[in-house]
């Protein structure tokens, strides 16, 4: 098990300073929890963004319908600023069902192919299969796997503690393996789902092919599929699969990063951002992935709003477009921020599913990050128990890398959040409206400290 | 809102003090938890549990089938003593289903007898209403409720960060409210299901009349359910209810707490339990409320087995009989623990669900407590990040009261609990994998830590 007591030891510096609260403060920060716990708007939010649109994965209908109706709630609400950010996204579809099937048996595995990934040609592929524990295996197998379909086994490792970290054992093989494989002339490539989930819901996510090299179809299997599959190749290692996808790539697309702004009373060119992305795959609600993080940052906004409380700096929601399949819309967004007189304070970004809030992990100088842990105190250790150091998001982290800017991820509770991540189970319903609605209020918290205060230089 | 900032305080002492891990512990550590999140035979256990036996009522036959299941899984496990202890419990059995109306409308409301409600007359009551906001509000009405239906309406406070808290600002209606409108004549009570859900499943739980006092029948509604009959009274303040209740008491009936153990190698009358109830409400599994916990402690055991660690103290394993309603079976695990010559180290209780373990509620001395929260560097700030002043279940409650054992109680993440508790809704499939086996780790962590270590005098 690989478990991180850094945190630990980041308590440690937070908790042993002197605790000083100021009562308005303390009152302002209960006012954002109560009014998120008790009107939930953006649990409401999210029901229709899940049920009234859907999955929306960059240059869809349905991505389209998301920026039109929440640069309407926004409009709604009032916000001083509601505008789009052009920016041009791959499109590419899935097209009808794709078909994975075990040559011999009938029941079809539980199957979709990887984001990005081309089509089979129209009778699909028929071949043996080559079952591999990773990039390595495979060139060590080096010719062999030409004209099989390379199956990715290595399954998630489920005793990390933090589930992101359990993801990133195993997602290699989706976001390389069908590159690798192509190398050495497979003809396709199955995974097993990165999942931590024991269910047949296949979990799709984004591949990249090498610049020029070949193209291969991939698809991920669900678990209990993975696991057919393996069974049947211990059965007879000639075991062949048949493979059928039907995606299609199209020209790329004009869309929009969604941006609505409460200005700030004293530094209007001075922004916070808190953001999200608003695409998501094309299965399930993109519920927690990332419709969450984007009816709470409008909803940080909202309680800014609800409180009456005039900001002294531009705070400002920035639903991305794009961040699942080609991170568009956050890098055109550090682009323009790059060509702006605007200066940019602080970035948040909610991408870690709707769950419990439990820290806060930040990518700034250290004077930052030790300011932030001197206002734990004014959370409950039952939401905000940590400042970590590391940590953004993927949208915001170009802000940082060419501009400087300081960037925070709400880190929440992460044990269910691979059970569903870019699955037909990522739904509204497996969303909890408390868990949802406190996520919103720590940020609005943290970001309501940060604009009073300031961050030190 | 009321939120906690004692627990920083407490995380303030805790981490302040130096963290000193020893390698086999942190190793031994790491193999409970890597043993839990990969086999997940609490989970297992769970699965049959909820699907093959069911909710298990004191004085059902499922609760019968889950004493027998229980030991046998135990036999099967061999551990080293297996055995029942004899306890009579209350036996109230609910009946064909309630049926509650809005006089005038087809829709029935949704509803659930309170346990241990009387029935109604055969015919039902058809009464009108009087709407109040808790038990005082029935005092300042006194006679003006005779007659009626008095419906409790008070919701459970969603601002409440923990929401243990905010079950207990709504509860007192459910416990004390028929009791309370009966002194004045009331013909029945309805309330507002004490939960944090907006769902309309009714959530049941126990009610206690007083002795001798008069018996009205009682109900809660749905909070969907409730909020219609607001609607409705608002509409009409004549608005007449019709209620039936099919309910019966029995005779008390013979049942068991059922026990394993691993025996101490050093110490075998020194005994460290880990505990739960296994009995539940009529609905749903009983998944949560507390298969969860059941599970967890006999895989507490099931862990150290696996791990081939011999206990130097007596490590028990006990499945409590009618927690629910009556509490028999803790009573009668403390009295027999006053005539035996064992002594007790600590007893542990999980019954807060079976979600991401977040801390130890612990109630036992000053000393105590600090060796507890010396041990914290041993946990991930992911598993148990506290270690709480009070705390402990009201199965092992009574030996901590009538011997001065101290009790811990397991505290878990507490936004979803509530949701599910006492309904429908408490079913296997609310049961996170990851989540529960993490509550297992943690306990048999900590117990590892005591039973090698010790306590403090």
């Amino acid at each position: 098990m690989h478990r991180s007591f850094s945190l630990l030891a980041l308590l440690l510096i937070a908790a042993c300073a002197t605790p000083e609260r100021n009562d308005t403060d303390v009152r302002q920060i209960d006012a954002f929890f109560d009014e998120a716990l008790q009107k939930a708007e953006a649990y409401e939010n999210l029901r229709t963004l899940s049920y009234e649109i859907g999955p929306r994965l960059s240059g869809s209908p349905q991505a389209e319908a998301s920026v039109q109706w929440t640069k309407q709630v926004m409009e709604d609400y009032g916000f001083d600023r509601v505008y789009l950010q052009e920016v041009m996204v791959p499109h590419w579809e899935r097209g009808p069902a794709e078909v994975v099937r075990i040559v011999g048996q009938a029941q079809p595995l539980r199957a979709l192919a990887l984001g990005g990934s081309e089509p089979t040609p129209a009778a699909g592929i028929t071949a043996e299969v080559v079952m591999v524990d990773g990039l390595d295996a495979v060139d060590e197998l080096g010719e062999a796997v030409r004209g099989k379909i390379v199956f990715y086994n290595r399954p998630f490792d489920q005793t990390v503690l933090q589930t992101g970290r359990g993801y990133g054992t195993a997602v290699d093989q989706r976001t390389q393996g069908p590159a690798k494989a192509g190398e050495y002339g497979a003809a396709a490539v199955v995974i097993r789902s990165v999942t931590s989930s024991m269910d047949d819901a296949p979990h799709t996510g984004t591949t990249r092919y090498a610049e020029g090299g070949p193209r291969i179809p991939a698809a991920a299997l669900g678990v209990q599929s993975a696991n057919r599959l393996v069974e049947a190749l211990e059965a007879d290692p000639t075991t062949q699969l048949y493979l059928k996808i039907n995606s299609q790539w199209h020209e790329d697309k004009l869309s929009h990063n969604v941006i609505g702004e409460l200005r700030g009373s004293e530094h209007p060119d001075q922004v916070i951002v808190v953001g999200c992305h608003l695409d998501s795959w094309d299965v399930g609600h993109g519920a927690h992935d990332d419709g969450a993080g984007c009816v709470q940052s409008m909803g940080v906004l909202r309680l800014f709003q609800q409180q009456g409380y005039q900001p002294r700096h531009t705070i400002r929601a920035v639903l991305f477009m794009n961040e699942e399949n080609g991170l568009r819309g956050g890098l055109k967004y550090a682009e323009e921020a790059g060509t702006s007189d605007e200066t940019h304070v602080i970035a948040f970004e909610s991408d870690a599913g709707g769950f419990s809030p439990r820290g806060f992990g930040v990518t700034a100088s250290d004077a930052i990050i030790q300011q932030m842990r001197d206002w734990l105190p004014y959370f409950s250790p039952h939401t905000i128990a940590y400042i970590g150091k590391g940590g953004g998001g993927a949208d915001i982290n170009p802000l940082n890398r060419q501009h400087g800017v300081p960037v925070v991820g709400l880190s929440t509770e992460s044990q269910r959040v691979f059970d569903v991540h870019h699955s037909e189970n990522d739904v509204f319903e497996n969303v909890n409206r408390r868990e949802l609605e406190l996520g919103t209020a720590s940020m609005a918290s943290m970001i309501y400290l940060i604009d009073k205060y300031g961050l030190p230089e």
